[in-house]
């Protein structure tokens, strides 16, 4: 189907807000076939709205608007999109009966007039109410299907994906069975994966493939399209064999919802290893993105972030001799950290890094972005000196990543560097 | 003057590329008092180009379009807009002369059909050319300002700063001083913070209100606009004032560059605190919170990441007989964590938190969401319980933006909680 996303906000069309929304949207449509001839972004006024919503609907079979559907004053696509299309405000009972339920879970009440703006939708307003966000509706008008969600990014893509993707694919009778894999891969460019996949002929009228750096990682999708399921299925399991056997020691995760972090935690488990860390440049970086996979605790203990020199002496045991003659960030001190930290713990295996995020603190002899990342795992201790590109927040999500990968690798094939080139 | 923004471009249409540099004009041209009405996203198609480049000039005073001048077999921006205008290509002396002198300067030679394709431009117009970069140009139309610009980011930046802003500028000597200033607000919601805002009678036509949920933070912008340069500062201070005295305890940063964690910084680097903390259900998210700010080392020491029990021992002192007889989660623990952090750290203050993030591990007694943060700031300890609502992710990061908070307003008022009932 063919379409047209637009994305209403004054913090978007001042240039405040990045519109990233849009462009997830727009990934996530090609991905699935669907065809988006435009994006545009207007701000909170309802002339524009007006205009916009009209022009779009006379153009195209179904239609995404986004933002403007809160209880702000600053918020009205509802009313605008009430007057343009000539379509009364009416009370959604749908509505009412969530915005009820959460104010008796949390023991809060809002004021009338705001629950009343959010339960007052244009007529033949189908709620889409993904997990419980009741923002999203679906309308149909002179037979184009508009889709209205809310702006903020979360909320959005939980629409998007759980249900405008799922009807839209239900609507399209004509079209044919999509299915889709992503592989999320770490340590090569994304026109490194692309020269390579583009050589595998991978791609022809059956079979899209599609990039998105999600920075560290490029995730990359294989987006199958064909009239009958079990060719679909097959053209899919084909692909995806391809590409594992290409990219292997790079994927990091082979599923929508997979991470890293869940990887190791699987290769851990299997292992029935616990994991300890001692950070310093990264500050509790890493800790944080093993922790956010639920049930960590049966394979992460804890990490030790030590960002002064006296924590590190204090917590791991590191010598204050070797932070005078070395630093705090060199060889020798990443690898006391990773000792003390195994010893300490006792745990089977551990994560150590030091390094200079930036953006001061470089030197001649050590440049921002140096970061020596130590692994030790049973009988194994390694450490391993990185130059890591980007500002502070980029130097240590690679400094994390790496980290984690690292030790993925190892775990699997025995010790086998990330593609970041280590120096020296 | 009034206009409109074109990005042109597959990888925009598909959202493989976030539009990055529309948000970027459209932010300078705002600040400067021009207005965007809107921005459309199209793909690299002529009929596409044709229809969106008519409609932007009939509806407006200038039109900036961005990509598709490059050398390549995809770059048709030039060709389409030749087409769409009846203006003929017509070979460009100027460009020509540039690219020799490029070529003569680096030794290089490129192929000859790029550098006719460079050379061809659409009759009438005029090269911008900052600082070396030929792409761009200035066209006259039916009364029109358009500029044609490259849509590479740095190029595009380059044009837009040095050429098409100063041109704008001089040829509207009516425009408005336009000032903007953001305040970042924690612990009420963007319901309660638009109420009272409207109570205070802000808004006019000289004073503009956003809101803007960035999570867990409500962002509140105010935008003067006023002819008079002086007029406009005086207005803009007034309604800072008002902000600020309406909601001081709430604003943990007002300025776009800010952040809660270093607003925590100054006032910890002012008393000469160093500040230490101890994280359970966080696993190193409030470390990696504090320590994204450039210089944290200088009010930062470690933060202990005791994810299991043993952790919560060795490294804190912890009783194996309060984990024992309270639980991990609860009141006694976390007054624990925090009383052994600050002993062993020999920090002048320190957080502490222990709590279910979920999905599982919740009780009748102790449901996910229920979290008890310590405080303890020199004479001073305090622990309370809070039961924060959403999934991991959000109870995480209520978590760390209410511990952090709660000691910003400790060290700024003394002891007060910040807006999230404590419970019990």
């Amino acid at each position: 189907m063919i379409g047209e996303i637009i994305a209403i906000g004054d913090e978007l069309i001042s240039g405040r807000i990045v519109n990233t929304t849009s462009s997830f949207a727009a990934s996530r449509l090609f991905s699935a076939g669907h065809q988006v001839k435009k994006i545009t972004v207007i701000g909170d006024d309802p002339d524009s709205i007006r205009d916009t919503l009209l022009e779009a609907i006379s153009d195209n079979q179904f239609v995404i608007i986004s933002g403007g559907l809160g209880p702000t004053t600053d918020d009205i696509t509802n009313e605008s999109v009430s007057k343009a299309l000539g379509l009364p405000l009416e009370k959604n009972p749908q509505v009412e009966k969530q915005i009820e339920e959460m104010e008796a879970r949390l023991g809060e009440h809002a004021p009338d007039q705001f629950k009343w703006k959010l339960t007052m939708l244009p007529k033949g307003a189908k709620v889409l109410n993904p997990t419980g966000h009741a923002a999203g509706y679906e309308l149909r008008y002179n037979g184009v299907y508009l889709f209205f969600l809310p702006g903020v990014p979360e909320q959005l893509r939980e629409h998007l994906t759980e249900r405008v993707l799922p009807r839209l694919n239900s609507l399209d009778q004509n079209r044919p069975f999509v299915m889709q894999k992503v592989f999320k891969l770490f340590g090569l460019t994304e026109i490194e994966i692309n020269l390579r996949l583009e050589e595998l002929s991978l791609t022809s009228n059956h079979i899209k493939l599609g990039y998105y750096p999600v920075f560290p990682e490029v995730h990359v999708s294989v987006t199958v399209i064909d009239r009958s399921q079990a060719k679909a299925e097959d053209l899919l399991k084909k692909a995806a064999e391809t590409i594992h056997s290409e990219f292997e020691q790079y994927i990091v995760a082979d599923e929508e919802s997979g991470s890293l972090a869940a990887t190791l935690g699987d290769l851990l488990k299997a292992k029935r290893f616990m994991l300890s860390a001692a950070e310093s440049c990264t500050g509790g970086m890493l800790g944080a993105t093993l922790t956010s996979v639920a049930g960590s605790s049966e394979w992460f203990d804890r990490s030790m972030v030590t960002y002064s020199n006296q924590a590190k002496v204090d917590l791991l045991g590191v010598s204050k001799e070797t932070l005078a003659q070395y630093g705090a960030v060199s060889r020798q001190t990443a690898l006391e950290m990773v000792n003390g930290t195994r010893k300490r713990a006792e745990s089977q295996c551990a994560l150590a890094m030091t390094g200079i995020a930036g953006p001061g603190g470089g030197t001649p002899d050590k440049p921002v972005g140096t970061v020596f990342i130590a692994m030790s795992a049973e009988e194994t201790t390694l450490v391993h000196r990185f130059l890591f590109p980007g500002n502070r927040d980029e130097i240590r999500k690679l400094t994390v990543e790496t980290a984690l990968d690292w030790l993925r690798r190892f775990l699997k094939y025995g010790s086998l560097l990330p593609g970041y080139k280590p120096v020296a």
